[in-house]
């Protein structure tokens, strides 16, 4: 299932220009009478303080004969809350630890003073220590039935009628859902079917949706490759290259070794199909590191350099040379993305990120709802060219799950456009849900706490998102006057 | 379960008021530049040729495990549709045999030339011939679980997408959904969580929501009582008296077998609980009455006479009688509704109503999320003091169906008041989901086909109908021109 584990990595990946050359889109300028928020001026770093609660939830919310329950974990942080005039930010969590995700979404922890805000980060069913059926979670399609979005959705709104009913003082307070990647999708889903419960949604980095032919299946690699090509002279062709290196290294009589050796493989490939999941491997690795190219240090997928596109891209300058060079290269760059620390002994094929996100449960959720075609042309991209093949894909999640995806699923619930672009009759709350286009913006930076190093034009997001905000609570509390 | 069936009952019922006593209130006021729609000048009557047709539809839209199908059914009339600036008007199926509800529902045969319009009668899932396990759909809580009004929005959803990619010329179209009662909430809800599929919803009568305590649980009998004490004198006075006359001749030795004559019963009452079950269905009897208060004969629930409730009341004209005449007045009452035509030969307390409705499936459905909580105090309404007890409920409901209801999902996923007064955030897509209280107004009068003797508001109604949905439309094709 390499391109079902592909797919996760699509979830996570932003509207990606490359390094820092890109000027300041007009749109992005702050209009000048627009104040720079407070809290992105220099702040000590924040301790995150939050206690781990739990709720009960039904396994099914959409049906009755199955009455069981499974404990959902959320945290709460309210020591920046107040009653009078405050919020509520709740993050809608997405496909991994809740606690990982919190971790990497400083943004709201800089704002919460600002907004008087209650953050609260609820943990996606099927995910981290929320599983529905505990070990057996994901034995087989018969329980692995509960993980769709509509349920996780259903998970949220339950537990912010809950925690309503029962903080003293957060009943009559606005909600704003927040998320990144497929959590933003989520914060944008919840805006659009519980709009009696959340005042607005911040969804960073939502991915540019995929489903269901809507958008060409090429672009995700064409805009990873974009990255790479601008982020190094030769960087993408050497890429585009090596593929047919390692190609022409593996039919050689002890190839397979030699290339087991040169790449300090953990297990060794022994017979051609390994050659192919080497490659699949590689090219994941490229699209993670075009997705965490931030601008400084950082640990989310793994500890990365600044900038890790042009790190890896020194060792691609050249792109004319021998396939043992090319190898010993492309060893070099993944030492940039897996041993930055320096720890490692040897490379594992199987892994790719941390393990703090869920991939089993996101290759369930890419082989029902969330199917987002996805190819390469070898052309236009610096990938093996790869077509897209719905029945090949159905057929292997038969084989591994037993289901066969819903491609049309999505778009029918939901639309047949992302909700920012979404025109047309949803134009009705297009008020309150907005889309911040960012250059320089890898994958949801706007969420991820202020830095120094941080582009102006991500300064400039974060204000705008906070200003957006306090607009929705404010005019929520002008309703509510109105109503007493 | 003599409260479960009443609560079938609920669902039909509207804003409720006697004769045709009271005047137009202002809001109704025709403006003076309100155009009357031509619809409803005199017109012959309308043949009604439509062709049935069906779809496939998943048996579970929010689970993959089960990837069964089975055959929805949906009538549909293209007689007066036109391609260019026509519409699609979809009526979205409640609890019963979709043919019946499309021959109770002329208004959209009315205004189909005016609107250039396509209709189309989607059938409710586990109603009529769209049963999803066939005869074994209501045989336990396992084949029942996919009877809930989530999925029965995903099959009209799905089936909208079907048809604007089938039929040449439909696809820009805009569709309005339209229902009656359940069928009206169906249509809002619709609105509210697929604002992509169609650009307004008329929802006529739907009840007075009574989810989760939002409203006191006597005021649906008051104003049932209402309707009987301004049709006659004495009328709801006599009917409070009834019941303890029923009580005192049930105690005496041969009382059951009188009661059982004198009421001309198809099978005689043997037991204490068997005058139990008989106030039940009288109670219901009065409530349909009410319901189909109609001014004009017709034929929707039983054959009627016009003002039907009057005629009931002719019956109820002294209050202090002896209990053997009041029980003769009860019978002659009951032959109005049950023997209009004159061809009873006895009267049969297991049924309230014509066999199109689905008393099976709405049993089902108001023990799981239609949980509308109603009582009576025998003080200010007129039937016998029965309190509400939700834990006596749900253990009636568990023992009929082995389920239990989630009396806070509806407001949950749909907020917590009607759509219709839902200020605060759904304020946003007020403007295509409107109210129009009719006065006079019996069970959603106003989708019926025009007729002599409606009173002025429901003919003001239906134009207000008219002008909205147009405007809708008119709206839907500008926007349309935009985007081209």
């Amino acid at each position: 299932m390499g391109r079902c584990s592909l797919l996760l990595l699509l979830l996570l990946i932003a509207f990606l220009t490359p390094g820092a050359a890109n000027p300041v889109s007009p749109s992005l300028r702050a209009p000048s009478s627009l104040p720079w928020s407070t809290s992105f001026r220099s702040r000590p770093t924040i301790t995150l303080k939050y206690s781990i609660r739990y709720i009960q939830q039904k396994v099914d919310h959409f049906g009755f004969n199955i009455d069981r329950t499974f404990k959902q974990r959320y945290l709460i942080a309210d020591n920046y809350w107040k009653e009078d005039g405050g919020s509520i930010l709740f993050y809608t969590g997405n496909e991994g630890d809740i606690i990982w995700f919190c971790n990497n979404t400083g943004f709201m922890w800089d704002i919460a003073e600002e907004m008087k805000a209650m953050l609260v980060f609820a943990e996606h069913r099927y995910y981290g220590e929320s599983l529905p059926f505990g070990a057996d979670s994901f034995s087989d399609s018969r329980h692995l039935n509960f993980l769709t979005t509509e349920q996780a959705l259903a998970d949220f709104a339950k537990l912010i009628r809950y925690l309503k009913r029962t903080i003293p003082g957060a009943r009559n307070q606005p909600v704003i859902a927040l998320g990144g990647s497929y959590g933003g999708m989520l914060a944008a889903w919840f805006r659009m079917k519980y709009p009696h419960l959340v005042v607005g949604a911040l969804a960073s980095s939502a991915p540019i949706w995929q489903f269901n032919d809507l958008v060409p299946c090429d672009i995700f690699m064409k805009i990873v490759t974009t990255d790479f090509s601008q982020s190094g002279p030769n960087c993408s062709e050497s890429i585009r290259r090596s593929w047919d290196a390692i190609n022409r290294l593996a039919k050689k009589g002890p190839g397979l070794r030699w290339l087991s050796e040169a790449l300090h493989l953990c297990t060794p490939l022994t017979k051609s199909q390994d050659v192919q999941r080497l490659k699949d491997w590689i090219s994941e690795t490229w699209v993670n590191v075009a997705m965490v190219d931030y601008p400084y240090e950082s640990n989310f997928l793994q500890p990365l350099p600044a900038w890790p596109v042009k790190v890896v891209c020194q060792y691609f300058k050249y792109s004319n040379v021998p396939d043992t060079v090319m190898v010993q290269n492309i060893f070099q760059a993944l030492n940039v993305y897996y041993n930055y620390s320096g720890q490692a002994k040897c490379l594992n094929v199987s892994e790719t990120a941390t393990s703090s996100l869920g991939v089993l449960g996101w290759s369930y959720q890419a082989c029902t709802e969330m199917v987002m075609p996805t190819c390469s042309d070898g052309v236009d991209d610096m990938f093996e060219p790869h077509s897209w093949n719905m029945k090949e894909y159905s057929d292997d999640c038969f084989k591994q799950w037993g289901v066969r995806p819903r491609p049309s699923w999505i778009p029918t619930i939901n639309g047949e456009l992302d909700p920012w672009s979404g025109g047309g009759v949803t134009k009705d709350i297009t008020d309150t849900l907005l889309a911040i286009v960012i250059p320089n913006g890898a994958h949801h930076l706007d969420l991820r706490a202020s830095n120094a190093l941080d582009p102006v034009s991500v300064q400039l997001t974060r204000s705008l998102e906070v200003k957006y905000m306090k607009q929705w609570i404010s005019d929520f509390y002008v309703r509510l006057r109105k109503m007493n």
